[in-house]
């Protein structure tokens, strides 16, 4: 296949100034969901064309309609479609496209993917192949961290073996977590409170591990009681800067899946934000950082100390709450990265202004444990108003297909303050028309109502420890 | 009629710190459309109540859907429903309210109706009856003005006298505007070049004044040429404190309707910006402004100067622009003025980030003369994103009546640069979907992309005089 014309020209590193629609002028999305319209959205500020891919289930979709072109590239299976490298990279060089953007999750964080786009010619619209790669085997990740001085926690080599599992946790001080290396997403993960248990557990461990996972390699970690997730958004171009654009706290989460997300980072002394976010630059630094990406750290609430968790070589779903903070159109910026501008903006002009939070919205039924529900979305209605945004695929007959994830929504409010961010937040769910599928409105409005919530003592094991079982049950006696 | 309790316990200023919620606990809206639902989201966001009057022809209105309780109040003419003053306050008193927001138009600035809210005990959000009466008279506004050293236009006494109106055109200089006391958007208002044609027009002028306005009494004003539209947000409470919350730039005018508003004002020196910020605020101390209002001037941009044009003693359409810039809730902060509270923020808060540009989507056809044309919208499919904010009582099944006027909908950008914004918003119309009215969509892209706009050279009569003639011709002929 050949590349379109506009490959050949296009430099590695491009002069500032020079508009990005003369560098790329056709943009592949290869991904579903709000992050295709989002996608979309970024490329017609900049003046950029867009050709849309979807699975025989996204016929129709908002992207689709949005976008200059879009083309049907298989079944609803993602591994039929979104997930095929070879159909998704036909579409881009069938359609004269001169980059691809992989959103989240599908082949966002895959190497191979990444390395073939460029092979083609096609820009990959994300850090290159040699950062997806290396950051995403999460003990390298953590030696780069190592090495560039950045806080990681305490944990021991990965293993096989129950006994030197053993002897590092010992070394660490229980209670410790045992971590398969190939888990994630809380999936092969437990806690353990001595020493005669983990001796107990680690054969388990390690043969569900390999059950799994088909790796049956382990480690243990220090486990820390009250954790707080932090990130910093981050983002690098190739010409050698690096900046971060604040940091998100992600510490609502249910079953490890992030509910709400916010920036700033409440109740965090000025010297720690500013050492997290010391750090979050050291690590892009040393792994030569070209595009966006996000640091992520646990914070350990007690002891006011933070510790490297892993890189993520993509945009995120909770991007919007940053973007709102710093004014920074950070999908746009990516898509400047990847012609090989330089960063539109320094260091100095990331100057955070009030308070964003985000609410994820899916289409799951909370009164029966959160199961995702299918189908058609018959009413929406968007709220919409001052300091409101509002990240979604939903219109009016928009289907909501058991083959992906169940987000329909992302609901974000920006104010000057947390309590004012949060009360729009809330007026803004209040306002949100929909019906069809099932929501988790209820609940995320029952979590930015909370004291715990509203006092910043959301650790990550809050709502599985006690808010979300509790409303659900309310929620299943008034329904 | 009685009140409700919560007014004999509302102080006349409450102090700082108290939950406006507290003070007012349910607000009567008494208008329509896209602003009757602006004040509902405030009034959500405050955890106030809100209680919406509705004439029959919008009856199942957004607004309504939103609010906690809607009242129908009569038939679809205005004058039949949301210009009846008795019919309103009955709504209000007999719902239990303890404050009305009346919007814009309508009974915004009749300062009987202001004063009758205060009679009732009810508490009138905007400025109290002296500000709306004395204001409201432009000859008095004008002599407020001069006494407070704002510059205002070189003009006539008000006469009805031809040699007076003369002998001051002479003294002023031609060519001079004829206007009539009682015109406004545009009315009764005429330019002429000399002495003769001032002389010749003057008794038309006089008669068709007295005929259209039931006062024939007119003045003559210094004509500008290049002239813009600069006016100043600005705010006071009822604890002495005044404050500006900039600038926005009108001057993107149809047949004196506005049609594109933006903050900050483009290409102003710092210096005369920080004048008329100055100059606004020298008024409102005078007028000893409670509550928001706007001071609006014309700016000669061949000699850089302004002058005071006239002050509307209530929210204006194009708030959202400032709100954008600023960050600042506007129709909340109108509701905490008026339970007595000081402002919440001060001069020095306001510190304007980035560029807010607004344009005005009327359901009318621009090939066939900006005609109206009702009719029930059977698609609204409005666009979010970063920076994006549309205000509009719109949804699918929407009925554009013919008794008010033909805006269906504010859409307004914000970004770091008035050029980002401008692209921004231009993005967001393209993704705006609408369909069973025709729209001004299209003519908005055309001004917004224009060279005179990107260059800030717009000056009132620049749509007039060109663009949207040639434009609507444009549009004729490819459809």
């Amino acid at each position: 296949m050949s590349s379109p014309q506009a490959l050949v020209t296009r430099p590695d590193r491009a002069e500032r100034g020079t508009p990005v629609a003369a560098l790329i002028t056709r943009v592949l999305v290869a991904n579903r969901g709000e992050i295709a319209v989002r996608v979309v959205r970024a490329c017609r500020t900049l003046g950029i064309e867009s050709v849309v891919v979807y699975s025989e289930a996204d016929r129709g979709s908002l992207a689709a309609q949005l976008a200059d072109r879009s083309i049907c590239i298989g079944a609803a299976s993602a591994s039929a479609s979104y997930l095929d490298t070879d159909v998704v990279l036909a579409a881009a060089l069938g359609s004269g496209c001169d980059a691809i953007h992989p959103g989240y999750g599908f082949l966002s964080e895959n190497p191979t993917f990444a390395r073939r786009c460029v092979e083609e010619g096609l820009a990959f619209i994300g850090p290159n192949p040699t950062i997806v790669g290396g950051t995403g085997d999460k003990a390298a990740a953590r030696e780069i961290a190592r090495t560039a001085g950045v806080p990681v926690l305490s944990g021991s080599d990965i293993t096989d073996s129950p006994d030197a599992a053993v002897a590092a946790a010992v070394q660490i001080g229980f209670p410790v977590l045992i971590k398969a290396v190939a888990g994630g997403g809380g999936r092969g993960m437990s806690i353990v409170a001595d020493e005669a248990e983990l001796r107990r557990r680690l054969p388990t461990a390690i043969a569900e591990a390999a059950a799994a996972f088909g790796d049956g390699r382990i480690y243990v970690e220090k486990f820390i009681g009250r954790a707080r997730h932090i990130e910093v958004q981050v983002i690098g171009d190739r010409h050698g800067t690096v900046v971060h654009v604040g940091e998100r706290d992600c510490s609502a989460q249910r079953r490890h899946q992030k509910v709400i997300e916010e920036s700033p980072a409440p109740d965090l002394t000025e010297a720690t934000r500013a050492a997290i976010h010391a750090a979050a630059v050291r690590f892009s630094e040393a792994i030569e950082l070209d595009s966006a990406g996000t640091v992520e750290f646990v914070y350990d609430s007690d002891t006011e100390e933070f510790a490297f968790l892993e890189f993520n070589a993509r945009i995120q779903v909770e991007h919007p709450v940053s973007e709102l903070v710093s004014g920074i159109d950070l999908v746009a910026e990516q898509i400047r990265m990847a012609a090989g501008l330089p960063l539109s903006f320094g260091q100095d002009d990331v100057t955070p202004t009030g308070h964003a939070i985000e609410a994820r919205i899916m289409a799951e039924s909370p009164e029966r444990g959160f199961v995702p529900v299918p189908g058609t979305v018959t009413v929406w209605q968007p709220p919409s108003g001052i300091g409101i945004r509002v990240d979604s695929h939903c219109r009016p007959g928009t289907v909501i297909s058991p083959y992906y994830d169940s987000m329909i929504a992302k609901v974000i409010a920006h104010a000057p303050t947390r309590d004012e961010a949060a009360d729009r937040l809330i007026a803004a769910l209040d306002e949100l028309g929909v019906d069809g599928v099932p929501t988790t409105v209820a609940f995320n409005r029952f979590l930015l109502q909370n004291p715990a919530f509203r006092n910043a003592e959301v650790t990550t094991r809050w709502i599985d420890q006690s808010g979300a079982e509790e409303f659900c049950r309310t929620l299943e006696e008034t329904t």
